[in-house]
């Protein structure tokens, strides 16, 4: 909108670029952060400046970290033995959110979807594999998505373990999860099932 | 969420704030956040600060500017003898689109509001009896939303303009548009019928 400042119609173009924000929600945004004293409108723009400064992921696991590890892979209390593999950070959260698994996990950062050009070497597939070639896990539990996409990508990293001389245990999240959703959007209690039932994989 | 990054939770809770977004929303937007390119994410965060370090309201008119005059104060080819009195910078927007309003504008930043506490004193109102004491203007277009709170705003504006020596032609916009609705929303059509079958006030 040619009527608005150059300065305004910049932020809207940018919120709209964000998922789910259309152009009346961006100019909703805006008018309300232009109203908005200027202290918190910068605390807005200082806590984006703050995650892309800060945040990086784990160096072990990939999980969102402010230091080299993230706070799970500081945690000397938890179970170094059983690792608990998770396409995304979020799904990481809602599996630790049921108070239930208290091993450790392995982020992959997506998982392979050949029709979007997602390819293995674009996962932290290779950084797992050496992972457990460290032989410190006794156990692998599957957590990727009860997707058509997650399972293929479950089933691509048992094989790249096939080849290892102890090959821990694995299994998967027990299927009390809906087959065909997502589990981020899955409740705790359901997810709490499905970690106590997890299945050993053939 | 203990199990985000400080920066993270920080940055949700900031995205939560805003109006129409809930947590669910800010969450997917700072999953988002974290996956772009820093650049394109600071392009985020630097429109916000240059919008509250550039943007201030008109001198003149209280419209949106980033100098001491706003684009419409400015232009020399503007009607300087007719005034349209909206409440917000969102309005005159709306208003300047239908391209049938070629006069000045005083955007009175709301509308009186008893029940919240907005009294004649938090407008502009002081500001635009100075104006239209200066003698300069022909016709006064009333562009308050045709609300209740809008219409009292009205009245309450001509009450304070009755006392002086040479009071201009106050009009209003025609109602085509629904009493009740809100201006912002008009679709321009209806809008551009309202600035030209304006109505005097008695």
């Amino acid at each position: 909108m040619k009527e608005l400042t150059e300065s305004v119609s910049r932020m809207i173009s940018e919120f709209e670029k964000l998922p789910g924000i259309g152009k009346k929600s961006a100019e909703r945004i805006a008018y309300y952060l232009l109203k908005l004293d200027k202290q918190d409108a910068m605390a807005l723009a200082d806590s984006i400046t703050a995650v892309k400064e800060n945040v990086r992921y784990c160096k072990h696991c990939f999980n969102l970290a402010e230091d080299e590890l993230c706070d799970i892979c500081k945690d000397p209390r938890r179970n170094q033995a059983i690792l608990c593999i998770v396409e995304q950070p979020q799904d990481l959260i809602v599996l630790e959110q049921t108070g239930s698994y208290e091993g450790l996990y392995h982020v992959l950062l997506g998982r392979l979807a050949p029709l979007e050009k997602i390819t293995p070497d674009q996962l932290t597939i290779a950084a797992l594999v050496k992972r457990v070639q460290s032989g410190a896990f006794r156990e692998i539990v599957m957590g990727t998505n009860p997707t058509v996409e997650g399972d293929a990508t479950a089933y691509y990293i048992i094989s790249q373990l096939e080849s290892l001389a102890e090959r821990p245990k694995i299994t998967r999240l027990a299927r009390g999860i809906t087959t065909g959703s997502n589990l981020q959007f899955a409740n705790k209690e359901m997810l709490a099932d499905a970690i106590a039932e997890r299945q050993e994989m053939p």
